[in-house]
């Protein structure tokens, strides 16, 4: 059986104030190609699907119009958990309708979790046999709602993980191979600035080796791909760079073959954004003279600036090349020659994206253009004085 | 074909800001009870199945639950077109997957409408024969929207109405009856104060003799059941009585016969409300006296009042008796012994409901109860000194 696995779509996300909708119907095209080209039985998407509870309506019809080519087009089926960013019971409207059709979608927790069991033919043999594979879609919960919808005493998420896997432990058909599906932090894994905390000082993390007894654990939550502790307990990653601090990663989606005796075997996609978001480095004249001849100056730019010369205007001058430059920033050297200051940017980038969320989520929209641009100044002037 | 004609469920409404969603799911489990024992084929929701773009989560929970009800438990086929309170991006996410299930929504305009064609057995014949009838659902559009989506020139509501029924005729099998479904104001149509008008001035009238070409027009958006013109030009009605000026209505919803040679059969089924929403008159000595014996007492009360003397505390007075009390009004006579106050009281009511649901439209989240209470203070007070 041959998975495709991804999460994390964010759609409706924004940078930097910029709508992304392009870019995300972008890869998007490049995920059908590869569940239909690779022959992919079944789709994973492993939460975070939406950026926000309420996404903006394009959002609702983009991801509408993928689903639908995924099950109606290429006939796949799909399972689709909500993340930390998505509304399950929004979600999960009309889920077992659409069960009907091949999308599974689990949105709201569920005190006893039920497997989908999915039948495909076994690859490469000689002869056509079946194999049958356990998936168990685990929707984003925190340890307040485990606690309540299960009602076991837990109170951090890696307790939380523990009490849901029980439940699948006990639900589960040991003679097939079985798939897990989570969105949560596993303990040690590589974050980015994009991924919205579940929880404050670390109390978020989940153990990894939870996840061993299982033939693929479909990991969403970081943005970056990677296993921890073993293979099969996986990040797809993201399908875009949501952040700066991802400029160095490459995305994917990922490909699992599960063989009848329970045997994995892994590979990934690459996926190749409209419009990428780099980091560039040098002196504002080198990096005008270079944004004039740069075959990809639509990329989305943060431009690290060498020279202590003071410029005026340098987001002007840097988007009359580079129209979609969304920071600069720039760099000192201190005594042992070092260069800082991408730190301190980090930190500002990041509260402004965690501000951008708060504000959503309390007001159930956007901010608008002036406000993400008083945000902007507002870090910026607190930086500049050193209270940041 | 039997079929079951309902709108304007308008999920997620609140009554002057209590929570109906209750008194909702309670007459909702009435119109499963009719689907199933009527033995109808398809129910037809004609629209304002929410009550905002941005509904409730508990509101696309009961939603999402009584049609997974009404398709999967009881096998109906359902046809669902957003109206004029509905996100019809948001309704129509995932509608092609969903029409699997039997679930057939119909979210944005489209310029070419197409005919949904369901076969049932014919009802009371000796033999067994088939009968097929076409639906075309035509989700709420104003004439802007008409214009863009379908290219022609229209400036009107009617005109809008008169382009789309345009393209049902081309594309409709005139051999087979062939339904209607839309949201729209029919002009003559007697309103309510819950309603949000589609456009000012009236503009926003349809003829009704646009739908008598067709075997049944079933309409969503006035609140009150009634027909327009003919028997078969017809609004079910809202679920409930979402304003006082519906005091003395019956809300019910519509049983529509269909044969094979286009005949048609009306009759209503009654829905009775958890709680009612009425109006009581009388002194305010007499109106607390009945009340201690009210079997009735948790209904949604208008109390008008009698008797000119000051009375502090007139609402907690009440509330001790009827505890959903929402609104008292003070009847006095003018010289020729008529009564008035009542219509002032909704134009009162009338703008405090458009005001609530702008709010709702631009903020994309209901008023608090703080906000409510303010705005009622505000508008009470204009009307005190005249300037309402």
């Amino acid at each position: 059986m041959r998975i495709l696995h991804t999460s994390d779509w964010h759609l409706g996300r924004q940078l930097h104030g910029r709508s992304l909708l392009a870019d995300q119907a972008h890869v998007l095209e490049q995920v059908l190609d590869i569940a239909e080209r690779d022959e992919v039985d079944v789709v994973l998407i492993a939460g975070d699907v939406y950026d926000r509870a309420v996404p903006p309506a394009e959002a609702v019809s983009l991801l509408g119009n993928t689903l639908r080519r995924l099950c109606v087009e290429l006939g796949k089926q799909v399972i689709l958990i909500a993340g930390n960013h998505d509304s399950a019971e929004r979600l999960g409207f009309a889920a077992e309708l659409l069960g009907h059709a091949g999308l599974h979608i689990v949105g709201p927790l569920t005190a006893e979790p039920r497997p989908l069991t999915l039948v495909a033919a076994e690859r490469g043999g000689h002869t056509v046999s079946a194999i049958a594979v356990d998936f168990f879609g685990l929707p984003y919960a925190g340890p307040a709602q485990v606690r309540q919808t299960l009602g076991v005493e837990v109170s951090s998420h890696d307790e939380a993980m523990g009490a849901l896997l029980e439940r699948v432990e006990s639900a589960r058909d040991h003679s097939r191979p079985c798939v897990v599906m989570a969105h949560c932090f596993v303990a040690g894994g590589e974050a980015s600035d994009s991924e919205r905390p579940l929880s404050l000082g670390g109390a978020d993390q989940v153990a990894g080796d939870r996840f061993a007894p299982y033939t693929y654990a479909a990991l969403g939550h970081l943005h970056g791909p990677q296993h921890r502790g073993a293979q099969h307990i996986r990040y797809s990653g993201s399908i875009l760079k949501y952040s700066f601090s991802e400029a160095r990663q490459r995305k994917s989606v990922t490909l699992v073959d599960i063989d009848g005796a329970g045997g994995v075997t892994i590979a990934q996609r690459d996926l190749k954004p409209l419009r990428d978001v780099r980091i560039i480095e040098g002196s504002l004249d080198a990096l005008l003279a270079t944004g004039h001849t740069d075959p990809a100056a639509d990329d989305f730019i943060c431009a690290r600036l060498t020279g202590s010369g003071a410029v005026l205007d340098v987001m002007g001058k840097l988007r009359a090349v580079y129209p979609n430059a969304l920071q600069a920033v720039r760099l000192t050297r201190d005594s042992g020659g070092a260069r800082f200051g991408a730190g301190r940017d980090v930190l500002k980038q990041s509260q402004y994206e965690l501000f951008r969320e708060f504000y959503c989520h309390v007001q159930g929209e956007g901010m608008s253009d002036a406000q993400q641009r008083y945000l902007q100044s507002l870090l910026q002037a607190l930086q500049q004085e050193g209270s940041l």
